[in-house]
């Protein structure tokens, strides 16, 4: 096993683990025949289910964890009390350099302090952002940040703009990605403090994609934009909003075609194409929440999905190892510095701390 | 024309004004036979269209305005040079007396200015919030506050959710209406402190309703609660999305129904039936956010809508009126303060001063 082409599995994690987590990671090796996993769990209760698939015991280790991090517990709580679960084990095995990646269906709070503590931010990187891809009328978006940072500042809001573009081209192979940043109106005067400077900030700095500017809510699933940045309150009420709304239109649509007897025959005719809509917007294959500006890559999988979902979220932990998506973003952070000459900061830091002090004590 | 049955028309605000607020007037004063009209608009333009609707002129009194407030006019500057606009003078009415409420399609930020300046608040009301109905799986559910308030305070949510459930009770006719506060979970813990503090409150304080706690932007469309308390840039980010979302749905539909032969006749076979799910959906149909908490009734049509939608908006300002609205807050807050022994505060300050002091100064 080389570490390259291991993802770690939390395999306690979620409504309906362990089994979910089994079944979706046997799914995943057949999309992914070259991935292995490295399992943390309760063995007594992990083991016979991976028994039940050869293939994917094949290419599998299970580490025994005692503990469970539970869906109430507070992250504060799971960093004290958690240093022998699942989550963490298997979060601590991207950090020791054992697996490339680890996926969580758990506490997502949990998962984040855990992977802050453990995997440490990227440089340049001040704090992790969640991102979701969510489905437009134009393909599809990427939208951050989604709860991991509830107040955000204008140079928190630029690094996700750049991790965005950055996923965008390194992942979805969108080269030229559009940005946008969530307003209340396109105006430069609305919104925020933070939102406006953020705005002035992209403006004017050399970046991997397009600022476009504020957009509104009804942009993201008019898919106006490649990469919707914001706060992670904003970002979450979005998302939810867009998911529940989209439960609402089916809900609504499913009424209609039992409201007549022509309506239950039309359905019936066009049955074949109402189930590719239906995938089309099946939340399972959005699911997998990405921690971006870590050193490692966390995906959190929706603690309620099915093993369908799962594999899914094991799908987006392969894409970004397979694209490099840390390595491009050290590689951009490291090229804007330049570009900005704030990487000749640093080293005129060091230069001052070496060379002695002139008579002016300006050098 | 008494007061009480007169709606004052900004007839030139919106994009296709004003042929839609006086082809919108025509609709509503079929469906409302009791209101009275007050245009404020340029007559040149106007006059000639009233003539064209008999039935409406008759019911109708016209005002020349010679300024417009444009869309792209900055709220300051709205307030400073707009003082002879269509919008002003329409305001101006409903605080002279002249007129019970306001309809206009023009500049929100104008005219949320406008109307705080000229009207002011209701007493006890700190600020005004901007309020929407939103259809759900349960019906429909108020929203507020969708962008007047771009920060808010935990006394202006729980002032907010006050608005809310009287618009409920009011008008909706919800005697024990439920309230939720928009928060990213539903743990106790998570949220901003202004989210938190004002679910301490409410969970503290009588209340018309029941306070449900905190809910999240799915809880929206699924209608779990019937009022959703939230600051004005969340409360926007979710209505834009809510709606943009139901087009997105309504692209997919399309593109579904046109994807095969079956599909296509599936299609003819429930048209009637999808034509009446386009009307549930059509965001005409939920036209006319309200300001809420002004000693006035102002509503704000959509300012791309059409003569139906505008017609919506002058029917939301007549269920306002009919219904008491602004009177039965009025009542609430005194009752409110009644109930919370906060009326007696300021008699005991009047005693305090009107008493002489005692010799240890604790009186």
């Amino acid at each position: 096993m080389t570490a390259s082409t291991v993802i770690a599995l939390d395999a306690m994690g979620g409504d309906r683990a362990p089994d979910i987590v089994i079944d979706g990671a046997a799914i995943a090796r057949e999309r992914y025949p070259k991935v292995r996993f490295l399992f943390f769990g309760d063995e007594s209760r992990v083991k016979p289910l991976l028994d039940r698939h050869p293939v994917l015991l094949a290419c599998s280790e299970l580490r025994h964890t005692p503990d469970v991090i539970t869906g109430e517990m507070k992250p504060s709580l799971a960093l004290r009390q958690g240093r022998n679960s699942s989550m963490r084990l298997a979060v601590n095995a991207v950090a020791e350099g054992n697996a490339a990646s680890v996926v969580s269906a758990g506490n997502t709070g949990a998962m984040l302090a855990v992977a802050k503590f453990v995997l440490k931010t990227l440089p340049g990187i001040d704090r992790p952002a969640i991102a979701a891809l969510v489905p437009t009328m134009r393909g599809e978006t990427v939208m951050l940040d989604m709860g991991a940072n509830i107040e955000c500042d204008a140079e928190n809001l630029v690094q996700f703009a750049l991790m965005g573009a950055i996923f965008c081209r390194a992942v979805l192979g969108v080269n030229n990605p559009l940005i946008g940043l969530l307003n209340i109106g396109t105006e430069e005067l609305k919104g925020h403090d933070e939102v406006r400077t953020a705005a002035t900030i992209l403006r004017e700095r050399p970046f991997p994609g397009v600022f476009q500017g504020f957009i509104e809510g009804n942009d993201i699933p008019a898919g106006t934009v490649d990469v919707v940045v914001t706060d992670g309150f904003s970002g979450n009420v979005a998302l939810k909003t867009l998911e529940g709304t989209a439960r609402l239109m089916n809900h609504f649509l499913k009424q209609t075609f039992l409201s007549s007897l022509p309506a239950r025959l039309g359905y019936l005719l066009a049955r074949g194409a109402m189930n590719k809509l239906k995938m089309r917007i099946d939340p399972r294959y959005y699911n997998g929440a990405m921690f971006l500006g870590l050193q490692g890559v966390c995906v959190k999988s929706h603690g309620g999905t099915d093993a369908v979902g799962f594999a899914n979220a094991i799908g987006v932990a392969y894409d970004l190892i397979d694209h490099r998506f840390n390595d491009r973003i050290s590689e951009e952070l490291a090229k804007q510095y330049g570009l900005n000459g704030l990487s000749s900061q640093p080293s005129d830091k060091t230069q001052a701390a070496i060379a002695p002090p002139s008579a002016d004590g300006l050098a």
